[in-house]
């Protein structure tokens, strides 16, 4: 079954001395996932040019999407757009897109275009540039030798905003699969007592993801939530995939003192 | 001024499908950081060793300091530590103090030594575990061409409560510095319209780091933070030159009409 391979890319030194949770990682992988999108790699760099090229070319060599977010903003350290065009080996130029989208955003309030908010409308040579509909930056959408590169924002409110695009032009891209998830809480087992079960239970279904949470201290109260991801072409069939490695697991289970509950989503 | 560089590496599948918010990232970049250590890049990876095994790689390469996290439980899909003894060529041995760790906590409340249990007293050769007060599986902490490798769980609780034994080996290594942030709210102003601004201010001193970071709408409801991070060997140098910064700002301020506030902390 044929998945697109992502990198999510989070630009940005605030995230780098911790001051910020990568919510965006999250938010985004999660999008991909249910979408059928097999996302391999999330990585964290600042704003610094040789960083994000170094990062953006591996992506590009590994990965079929790309999505980064942050340093597109009207600062000096943004850097995102100029290190997209120095990893693509092209120049950053005034697009046209971005330049009236840029200038809209900033005279129907009245504001000047000044050099700080052109530098929102340089985009690398080639590349689509993607409206904000709730901020100033656009973003920047471009394929390199088969990866579709998506420069979003990094406030996530803005980021959230523009996934839209991404996916109107992930659409020919993105497998016909239904993608789901289901889980069971198991109380009263330690995860080391469940790993061999789990093991047996997992063989039901090969391409399926199943991992084991530990919630509870493995002795004193053992909690483990057990999460299947299953997909498909058809979301009655995923359902029915997961389902079976559940059932195992219930059947394996059976006669021991545990509490097994279903988990809502 | 030296500051180690590190990267934090966060293995585990569900970071990847965005069931978990990388909150250990955020955490471990913040203890580094705020005892001077220059975190360069944080990557998440899937449960898979060549994968582990390439980020790795990367990271001894580049880093002087590299923290894992996940993949040390009793399931098959944990694999961290073999990726770890692959990527620096050790084999993986029944390591006899995690052995210990491993026994005495399930022997104390009655479970016995299986193939799962087990498991997680294996370490790459030469590497010293590192006590888990919170659960079963022990970390590791080697050195590999300079670089200092700390392996931990990656349930939150049981990371955190092992990190002290990051910074008790990394002592030696911890440059004396006091790392400071301060900060101020600026209401009123458009962030494009502030970068001129901040890139004057930031003069005043070339080894901080400062970042606005955009809080509100650009222009219906501009709210901006700025954030300066300095370090120095005395805190109050580091203060002082945090606050050099933001003095400077205050001054390029005045007369614009917009209000200016302290960020505590």
């Amino acid at each position: 079954m044929y998945k697109p391979r992502a990198w999510i890319i989070n630009i940005g030194n605030e995230l780098l001395i911790g001051r910020i949770i990568n919510t965006n990682a999250s938010w985004i992988a999660r999008e991909l996932t249910l979408r059928g999108v097999d996302v391999k790699r999330i990585v964290v760099v600042g704003d610094d040019i040789a960083e994000i090229v170094g990062v953006l070319r591996d992506a590009i060599g590994n990965a079929d999407i790309v999505v980064t977010t942050g340093g597109l903003g009207p600062t000096d350290d943004d850097k995102t757009m100029e290190a997209v065009a120095v990893a693509v080996n092209r120049p950053l130029t005034l697009n046209p897109d971005a330049y009236r989208m840029v200038r809209e955003f900033y005279e129907s309030q009245g504001y000047s275009l000044t050099h700080e908010r052109l530098k929102m409308a340089l985009l690398p040579a080639g590349a689509k540039a993607l409206p904000n509909p709730v901020g100033a930056a656009p973003g920047a959408y471009l394929v390199e030798k088969g990866t579709h590169i998506f420069v979003l924002p990094g406030v996530p409110r803005e980021m959230e905003a523009m996934f839209k695009y991404v996916l109107e032009k992930l659409k020919p891209l993105l497998p016909q699969l239904c993608v789901v998830e289901k889980g069971i809480l198991i109380t009263g087992m330690p995860e080391s007592s469940l790993a061999p079960l789990l093991k047996k239970a997992s063989r039901e279904c090969l391409d399926c993801y199943v991992k084991s949470h530990p919630k509870g201290h493995e002795l004193e109260k053992p909690v483990v939530e057990v999460k299947v991801l299953a997909s498909a072409e058809e979301c009655s069939k995923a359902e029915a995939k997961a389902e079976k490695v559940l059932e195992k697991l219930r059947s394996l289970l059976e006669g021991a003192n545990v509490k097994v509950e279903e988990i809502a989503h």
